[in-house]
């Protein structure tokens, strides 16, 4: 079994000449010069309707008061409209996509089974599986020949007759490979012959090309993770939710936590924020994708330097350094005192972080040129002789 | 074992003329003429200074990045320095009081301990100690004998070797009871010799006459629940911390579930809510003395009802109607109807729900006036002939 405090730890190592890495992340938010390439996090938002339903909530003061403790109804009806998931399906609105992670981690797993997640993956969920399961099954998929990914056939190859939950990140962070239907429909199949459920975590769902919902084959055998951090740019407001059949989300129910409910400011951004979703999205992914290519070029310069996935279905991207000499974390530390935030492997992976960097794009073209121009010059000073 | 299932499933039962519970909270929270005494929510804030600072940070777009995942190091100094415990005192920022209890029970209770609680008292702790612990007891306070508060006696009678967490909610949710400086000592004294957790949950301190902490008294025996979303109005907003020395929050730190923080907006409410606290806080409370004064006439004026505890030290008071043969569930129905509402004693206790409801003054005071009088013509036309 995997220590949930050793994760805990590794997490929270302060980079150099900070005394914790809470004073460290206090510092790279409040430094207003700071390139937010670090996250995941997306700061492409030029329209207003988000920003004026949060103040009209500020000034109504309605903040004062408890939500409905599941969520507004009005949101919950936009996400599932948002998916297509409108019949057959409920949603639990939460503190954000984590808090979901957790809730049906806790939820599904009981001491005797064993998880399946990747590796690199999303670290969180290890630790949370770690909690409640028997083990943690960490598929290594840093490789050509899977493609980057956590394929049907992996899954196969790996899990038992005490697997009941699998962990698909879809598109994956942080390496931004996807799905394509058939693969998502022998998801579906694995899910459904053997009585175990799918965690469907589609956080980066919308920056990509085209996406598929286990749901939608499996409907009994998903949960379906919705998060706003990303493409609605609402990282800082902590808010998502859980879908899932009513069978499912009632046995979510017993163990919830927050049964006061989600912040009532984030909520009304979110409503404004999916109402007004298709005037701004093209406008945000057209961005990504641009800055994914001058991203691409700048690694092109690098002899060594190469993108394991290319282009990314998420806002992310690794760029692998390992031909190359240079130390990853050597690598993040150069850049952060460049005013540039990014991150190194480790965060990601326990397998491969002396590998790769992991670079988000979700941020203004003229900060992302200013990323490219770094990171040739940081190459060119830190690889070793 | 209590089940968790039979607790959440209580708690959600909802009330006529509503598909789920979840919908008459989106009425009761929807409805702009609903007097709001049901949740011990603030309505009286009137200073611009929370507002604006809220505005600001949506304006300023910040609430696109995480924050530090413990809390703005702004935010950990002010709370602390609010209950005058800067020294050997650690804080982390949660998503609310609900959050802070629960990583509080999970980290402290094994499968073989137990935890004291009292009936009535606020459920969720129950709750989420059943999840946790080999069992909970829940000691029956509503008598006049122990001054209707759990006392250090009691628990020094309910307690046995398994014990190993005490909830001192203080002032009492849901009548408003507190204690002395005497009796905070006794129970330091009885968690420091018999190696136990005192969870001191101080969410109404700010309403009180005169408040005490354990914390003061037994500094690593106790871990204190801290909110905003009472005295600063802030319910809907979702914060709050738990405050420990190092080595107990250390310990919180390894079953960490919302690692990437608790909201922007709220955390810059919450500071400009301290800094300018001294501002507005005499206001606010003697409002609420003003408006539990008109209660107190009120029920003065009902033959067989009365005030168990008078005057509260909270911002939420219980009113006995067993001798009126009224059912506390159908006078909480007769008010939601008058557009006001309360809760009846089932929301807060398991022995004592046919006896009490539970009303928050925490609202204009003609609201309260409003209450007072269908109160008083509710007690006519409900009384059994």
């Amino acid at each position: 079994m995997i220590s949930p405090k050793k994760y805990a730890k590794a997490a929270k190592i302060p980079p150099k000449g900070f005394k914790t890495s809470n004073d460290f992340f206090n510092y790279v938010f409040k430094d207003k010069e700071m390139i937010w390439m670090g996250q995941n996090t997306n700061h492409l938002h030029q329209d207003n309707k988000i920003n004026d339903a949060m103040i009209d909530c500020v000034e109504s003061r309605e903040y004062c008061k408890y939500p409905p403790p599941e969520g507004f109804p009005e949101l919950k009806d936009l996400v599932l409209n948002d998916l297509g998931l409108q019949d057959d399906f409920e949603i639990l609105i939460t503190a954000g996509g984590t808090e979901s992670l957790y809730l049906c981690i806790n939820n599904i797993l009981e001491p005797e089974n064993n998880m399946i997640t990747c590796d690199p993956g999303y670290l969180i969920i290890d630790n949370f599986a770690s909690r409640f399961a028997d083990q943690v099954i960490s598929v290594p998929i840093y490789h050509k020949e899977c493609n980057y990914k956590l394929t049907p056939q992996l899954v196969k190859e790996n899990m038992d007759e005490n697997t009941k939950l699998i962990s698909l990140i879809d598109p994956l962070n942080p390496l931004g490979s996807s799905y394509t239907k058939d693969e998502i429909k022998e998801f579906a199949k694995i899910a459904q012959e053997n009585d175990i459920y799918l965690l469907h975590d589609i956080t980066y769902r919308d920056f990509s090309r085209e996406h598929h919902l286990v749901a939608k084959y499996a409907p009994e055998h998903t949960i379906t993770i919705y998060s706003f951090s990303k493409i609605f740019g609402m990282a800082g407001l902590r808010i998502g939710g859980i879908i899932a059949t009513p069978d499912v989300l009632n046995s979510v129910r017993s163990i919830l936590i927050n049964d006061l409910g989600t912040n009532v400011i984030s909520q009304a951004g979110a409503i404004a924020a999916l109402k007004s979703k298709q005037e701004w999205i093209d406008d945000i992914k057209n961005q990504t994708r641009k800055n994914q290519d001058i991203i691409k070029k700048a690694v092109d310069q690098v002899e060594g330097a190469f993108l394991p996935v290319y282009p990314s279905d998420g806002n992310m991207i690794a760029i692998d350094l390992k031909e190359t000499g240079i130390d990853p974390q050597v690598m993040a530390d150069y850049l952060i005192d460049k005013k540039i935030f990014i991150r190194q492997g480790a965060y990601t992976s326990k397998l491969f972080g002396d590998r790769y960097i992991r670079i988000s794009f979700s941020v203004p073209e003229y900060q992302v040129k200013i990323f490219a121009e770094k990171f040739i010059e940081a190459c060119d000073r830190l690889r070793p002789l």
